[in-house]
């Protein structure tokens, strides 16, 4: 199949590149390096050296036998997201180009309308272009999970059947998201499903859990197929961060109580479930909602998890629960369904603790790198609109 | 009370600065003349004789024996937006300032994303300066009905208790709207209501019906007082525009079947419900959602009522079906609840007749200036992205 990759620099865009041409995908792709400079822009780096397009391109081309196609470009760019699409003819279109940090999007007024601009309106201009130039393509957007927030009820894909006084509809999931980005994500969901109805566009909204890890097998021992791997408050995602954390010793630092309890995916696992959604088709105008994720934990007890494999390996790190500088309930409910992509054949990594191994001996040699940025691990960007830094709380104050 | 209204210019803004004045409240506002610029755009032009804000203000000043704090500029300037709020320190802020029109949110992929970046940024751009200079300010901001859609079940105002399987919770009504318009607005709504769980702000969400007539009490005889009135397919509403097409003896326009039920309102009826939620603050933090209409109506029964009324006035119009630019569903259940603002005193107007003929009346003066633009009564914006001049439908075809 052909496959347009959007965002094909981010930290699932480029392993994406590599597990699809592994499996006989045809792969073009746009990225305009954005992450690359709010990474910077917040103060942080990539733990694992990541190399440039042209390199990266180089190597893709050396291991996979075939080239991408690779524009540098915007979705806000609309002419040329439209010329793009009509050139390449894609089957598939993946969209990863958003940006991906809740934190980020509430720093203040001005990063929240980036945000919401850059994530809706790109997303929108791809609907535009698909009806235009590629109308039978499939779109397989990344949402999140995070679209659901914590109800108090089992969270199904997408719709449910609704029973109100009597009378009975299938209706769309009722969202209440915890970040300006993720009602960015919310209005994309929306603005997707009414395109696949008046339209006939076909669409997979992914609603993926976190994501963790370095490796994917396609990467073998090329450093330039190596994806990035942030750690700062933004865009360090929380495992991410704590194997971060965990090889320069520095204490664990979980928001609160830890109670949060999210679903969460290896990076391999996204591989696997993109890849299955892709060359799964849905009808024509269907417009789907996966829920992706490999298991539900929470962040204190990942924080334990990775404190006992990082002890097998020599590294003993201890757990900090800092005050939290989000909103959000920090004991809750939750029960999300993620059948659809089972059904299709996705089997779920299950090894939790091999996965932080291989991770952590992959950021044990990229100490220095951490060590250098290590003030970003400490969050100051809080949801009430201030910057004030995290302080650590008495673990007896902790229910 | 001081009260800022964003679109102070507009067709609802500027009736809501005087039926406030006259109810003794202090009244700033804001407009960047966009909507003129729109309808001009569109090749439409209001029915009735509109003045500048400067002619408008002096005009204020004489009637109602104040002064209204008006400046020029826009809800994207944020600049702007927090300065005026930080001099005039509102009690409520009424947020009127969003690109209004379905038909004109679907013309193409630049209108479309210039609706949802206007609409969406503007209202998160309001949240932001009130958490910054205003965050007791009361915010009412004028949604649609238009974003619940018509489920196949009743519709309640804003949240809904939910049971599945076997637990309950509290939640957002789910959301189908219509165009991208209309999304733009439960894009809004989402964010108003993220805004007021996380920072405690204070908002009324007004799902508002279809909004018609020329008249509120207050405009007397002034013509500079008198408040806009189109006809064109984008920012004509389907009350508005048939008394337009009446008094031009041109034959009134149902989409489709024209079974599509609606809630509507008179402009008297929009005045009086939001002056009663300006009085009647929620509390800090408290999102509520009021349903905001006098009566639901079918489209083809209002076209018979239109019709009846002008054969008194002597107007002997006939009836055209045309195929439907829209995709909606043209035959559907609807039951909108109506309660909270009924509740605070909300007494409907409930004569549509009487207020068909005041609109008739006030309308046929202006004759020639109907006629001049009567090339944009007929849609040829279709919601299949094409543009294309809808045709009669033979009535023998109309279930």
């Amino acid at each position: 199949m052909r496959v347009f990759i959007a965002g094909i620099d981010g930290y699932l865009g480029w392993p994406l590149a590599q597990y699809l041409a592994a499996r006989g995908h045809e792969v073009a792709g746009a990225d305009k390096f954005l992450r690359r400079g709010w990474v910077e822009e917040v103060g942080g780096q990539s733990a694992l050296p990541i190399y440039s397009m042209d390199e990266r391109l180089q190597a893709f081309h050396e291991h996979f036998g075939m080239p991408v196609l690779f524009r540098e470009g915007d979705l806000l760019d609309y002419a040329f997201l439209r010329q793009f699409l009509a050139d390449f003819q894609p089957d598939a279109i993946v969209h990863l180009a958003e940006m991906p940090s809740a934190a980020y999007s509430m720093i203040d007024q001005s990063h929240a309308a980036f945000t919401q601009q850059n994530n809706v309106i790109g997303s929108m201009n791809v609907l535009w272009a698909m009806r235009e130039v590629c109308p039978t393509a499939h779109l397989v957007k990344l949402g999140t999970m995070g679209e659901y927030g914590t109800p108090n009820i089992d969270i199904p894909e997408g719709f449910f059947e609704v029973e109100f006084r009597g009378r009975k509809d299938y209706l769309p999931f009722p969202r209440q998201a915890g970040s300006f980005y993720h009602w960015s994500k919310v209005h994309d969901s929306n603005n997707i499903m009414f395109a696949c109805n008046l339209w006939g566009l076909r669409a997979t909204d992914i609603m993926q859990g976190v994501v963790f890890g370095t490796q994917i097998n396609e990467m073998g021992d090329d450093p330039r197929l190596c994806s990035r791997l942030d750690f700062d408050q933004c865009f360090g995602t929380v495992i991410n961060r704590f194997c971060c954390q965990a090889v320069i010793d520095h204490p664990l630092t979980v928001f609160g109580s830890g109670g949060q309890t999210r679903g969460f995916l290896p990076l391999r696992d996204s591989m696997q479930c993109l890849a299955i959604t892709i060359e799964n088709t849905p009808e024509q105008g269907e417009y789907r909602v996966f829920n992706q994720f490999e298991e539900c934990y929470s962040i204190a007890g990942l924080a334990e998890q990775v404190q006992q494999v990082s002890a097998e390996l020599g590294l003993h790190v201890q757990v900090n629960h800092l005050d939290n500088p989000r909103e959000e309930r920090e004991e809750h409910y939750y029960r999300p369904d993620r059948n659809h992509l089972i059904e299709l054949g996705y089997i779920p990594t299950s090894d939790l603790k091999a996965e932080l191994r291989t991770m952590l001996r992959d950021l044990m040699p990229q100490r220095e790198r951490i060590q250098a940025r290590s003030a970003v691990l400490i969050p100051d960007i809080r949801w009430n609109g201030q910057r004030e830094r995290s302080n650590i709380i008495d673990p007896a104050l902790i229910t």
